[in-house]
């Protein structure tokens, strides 16, 4: 396995010289995350994250997680660095202070994530799970729910579920059938099967809190018809065990340690949270923070794997470079000197600096959403938000995984390899472009949800910022061509996205047959827009070798991965008529 | 598992009406391959790989090699399987009738190898190893070597290997370190260790052949001084063990059931073949054979995943078409109603059909090199297959990791599970970009050596052939306007290379730098020709609905395809700079 390292550095620079998250954090009010705290929480986290869970990343994807009628055990040492997680103070890093928690930004709390994600993919989805049970709650619960759940979660003592697909429905929950049926003392019998529920059983605490999607006796069809239910392992008052079962675990490709489970509901006793048939919408106010989870983990696996690459390239010889020998000495070159070998760690360094850019810059929104005391900006953040979410997590996902890819390929055989490590990284990164909306979902969102669906707007809030900022940049002495470039794709953006919302007017088939290029195009121009800030804050920094990675990077972006949107445009002008004139049934041959 | 049928139709598209493959042989005067038996091959071939391979490719997954004091056992059936193979007479299809072989042309036996990949990727790599085997005994061996060893192993008595890589070294075989100590009886005792030697020991012959690249005491440093050796474990004479034995097998992200090996050799007993100090050169008349066959193993797993994409599409009911219900008497709409499902379902067709042209065309080439009488013709048929072989081992293998991708996006969280097949098959097909020579290898080969080091003649008897095919055809009714689009960039791919060529001249890193995205920019334009010879010979084919599924995907595959060279070309011209001007170690954070 690669050792992990936590990238402190470039973690420093986006918070000090980029994003300024100091002087945002004293725009909030938000005190406690003062300079100190930061700086405590990157390098305590680094630390924990370095020597506690990389060391088991390897270990829990060989041994992955056992099934023993109903009893799911997690790899050896899963369940102590739980324990020492929870112990220091981690898991409530970014939760209210009401329930325990140290109530710091949620973009801290991202910051911490991404050094978990990139030590141990499989372990950070525990935590991680039981955040997304917490926000919902916290969002949508009663003040005795709150009281009877909040306070042993944010402590870690229980942990939590989200309980949404069947077999028979992933992204069309509308199909679900497992019912709620009332009771005489308020409750609700729970009856159904629900499966790839992450975290759905395990060894790592005493109680688990699964947050189920049901149908009411009465509900209306389809997604108005859903509601959201509390549904306990073991019940917080009596501490009965509750009729919830985990009927098996799955074998999947990756995230081996993480348990993925059948949870079979018999007449589970359940709360209803939230409205009744809205359920759906409590789902999705957690989304944003989810689904930029998600996209996170194209970064995190794709960190680790640049980090295994970049110490092979320069350990590994092999060949001499085309233009003479670099290591005379030795009997053939590091294979770092080798311009192929260059563009894979280019690509992957491009991506992830990019990806990490795109995660802070989309935290700070999620900080002022949440905090600001001004309606205005708190709209405006909620605007770029929802703009931005489907992308992170979409874009950051599937070039993650590319990054991956490069990965082994760095390595060559050994990359294959289990013991190496490497091949571990791209297996673990297949699921996020799959889960938690797949995607095409994702670009469904954005395509036609969000920017058509506001006639633009939410598009435009987002390039109005590029536009000023290559306006105030326009003669920038180095990155000038860098800036017209993007300036002038800005405004194609705008263009494009004109033509394709005309052509769905006559046939909505052009949203979807558009979508995914559309928002990989948006991707690409967004990273564009991040890289030129990481390269003009750069040169401002104290390590001039760090500016010139920073600077070189952006011109390896500009000129090798940039001219992706090309393709992309392209496609998304090729028109839905070439995807949808073949009969289903000429398909096969 | 998705249930795998030979998709013969397309096959016999490609033989009947594309390439017209009885003309070919009878031309070549290879008179056995007579449409009858072309049938047969088709027929049986499909039979014995829908019935007997196919069936074991998950389980062979699961259970995987076993590995026991250096004895090797492969999965449950694997053994059973082959020896159904040899007695079936499968083995020796195309091998030499002198050795006992059926004599018939090698785009047979490729036709054949398609199947049994596709099937079963893992159990083909044990004939396949043995078939590089036989071609090098063949092409390199003393008439006593060839009858030592040819026969068994062209009945399948006998499997055979290549080893070449050693810890250190894969792509650089400079370095290799097995020595070769010359003996009193004219044998030489081979002493090293090698390693991801595919079917380097197994339970499924009697006896293993291995061809081993190993240094003579005296020989020059570097490539000019590797010899190559065959190593039997048996001994052909005596019946003798001999000191070479298996320490251990890797534990892969794929492939599981193919045995990698590392090979102990202990002073082993081998026997030169061909000229000391030439072995490199031996190896080298086997790749064109053996880099197509890797190629091809992207075609296979596409096609597989192609086969599970397409049937769960047309069953899985998830959400309604954009354009209102499709199935109103279902709970939802079949996923193929969407148009993204279809994007990805028509790259998958698109790259899978493309690749399988690309094959063929290919193939017929090893035929016309092989066996026509003209030298001039052969001459014409070594050099495109010299300049198409690094094109049809990169392409096809690049192309069928994203193939297998979609494969897994179409199947959403069940592409996850290993139950369903899916996700086995993009590991199965991750290996194909690595090995026999890695993609990067591939490329530089193409750029550098073949069509710079040809000054260009390697490429232009592609072009030419393109270009009259784009005269032939410019007044297409249909396809008028996609014949113009290949034309031009059938210039733009000469003018791209002079470029290259003259950037090379004063800096050659800017061929490594190209290279890659030559390769793909390459092999985008030479699949919309096929696509195009697919099209129009389409528009005669008896099934109309086949007719017209060529044209769309060949019309898919201009629209949201072909573009892809945009984004290639303008990696090619960026040149080496933005790879080269970071100093190593500022690459790390």
């Amino acid at each position: 396995m690669p050792e992990y390292k936590a990238p402190l550095r470039d973690m420093r620079f986006l918070i000090d010289n980029v994003f300024d998250f100091h002087g945002h954090y004293a725009a909030l009010g938000a005190t406690d995350a003062s300079p100190d705290m930061v700086s405590a929480i990157l390098e305590e986290g680094a630390k924990f994250c370095e020597n506690v869970l990389a060391p088991l990343n390897r270990s829990g994807d060989e041994e992955g997680c056992h099934f023993d009628n109903g009893v799911v055990t997690t790899p050896k040492g899963f369940k102590q660095a739980f324990a020492q997680y929870v112990e220091g103070g981690w898991h409530g890093v970014a939760a209210d202070p009401a329930f325990g928690g140290q109530g710091l930004p949620q973009s801290l709390g991202l910051v911490l994530s991404e050094m978990i994600g990139s030590s141990n993919t499989s372990w950070g989805m525990y935590p991680g799970l039981t955040h997304g049970a917490m926000s919902a709650i916290h969002a949508h619960g009663t003040d005795e729910q709150k009281a009877t759940y909040l306070h042993k979660l944010t402590a870690g003592e229980w942990t939590g579920t989200m309980c949404l697909t069947e077999a028979h429905c992933g992204t069309d929950l509308g199909l679900i059938k497992t019912r709620a049926v009332p009771q005489a003392d308020g409750s609700y019998a729970v009856t159904g099967s629900k499966i790839f529920i992450s975290a759905g059983e395990h060894d790592m605490s005493a109680n688990i809190i699964h947050l189920v999607l049901a149908k009411l006796p009465d509900a209306p069809a389809g997604t108005k018809g859903i509601s959201l239910f509390i549904v306990p392992k073991f019940h917080a008052d009596s501490g009965e065990r509750n009729a919830v079962h985990c009927g098996s675990i799955e074998h999947k490709m990756g995230i081996k340690a993480s348990a993925t489970c059948v949870l079979n509901f018999d007449g589970a006793k359940g709360f209803l949270i939230g409205e009744a048939n809205k359920g759906l919408n409590c789902m999705f106010t957690m989304m944003n923070h989810a689904r930029l989870g998600t996209g996170m983990q194209g970064l995190c696996n794709g960190e680790a794997s640049f980090q295994g690459a970049i110490k092979y390239a320069g350990e590994r010889l092999q060949m001499r470079s085309l233009t003479g020998a670099k290591a005379p000495d030795k009997p053939a070159d590091p294979i770092i000197v080798h311009a192929d070998v260059r563009r894979m760690l280019l690509t992957m360094k491009a991506f992830n600096e990019g990806n990490r850019a795109l995660t802070y810059f989309t935290a700070q929104l999620l900080d002022t959403a949440h905090l600001s005391r001004d309606a205005g900006q708190r709209q405006e953040a909620e605007d770029l938000l929802a703009f931005l979410t489907p992308i992170c997590k979409a874009f950051m996902t599937e070039t993650g995984l590319e990054v991956t890819n490069h990965g082994m390929q760095v390595f060559g055989g050994h990359g294959y390899i289990r013991e190496w490590g490497m091949e571990q990284l791209a297996r673990d990164a297949r699921i996020a472009p799959i889960y938690e909306g797949t995607n095409g979902i994702q670009a469904l969102d954005l395509l036609g949800r969000k920017v058509l669906g506001s006639q633009g707007k939410l598009l435009r809030g987002f390039t109005r910022i590029v536009h000023k900022f290559c306006a105030a940049n326009a003669e920038h002495a180095q990155l000038k061509a860098h800036v017209e470039q993007l300036n002038q794709l800005n405004q194609q953006w705008g263009e494009l996205t004109l033509k394709v919302g005309t052509a769905a007017m006559s046939n909505p088939d052009e949203v979807g047959a558009a979508a995914m290029d559309y928002l990989m195009y948006s991707g690409y121009i967004i990273l564009a827009y991040l890289w030129l800030r990481m390269a003009i804050a750069a040169q401002a920094h104290d390590d001039p070798g760090f500016a010139q990675a920073k600077r070189a990077t952006c011109d390896f972006y500009f000129k090798r991965l940039l001219p992706r949107t090309t393709m992309h445009r392209a496609a998304v002008e090729a028109g839905s008529e070439c995807l949808m004139s073949l009969p289903a049934q000429a398909f096969a041959l």
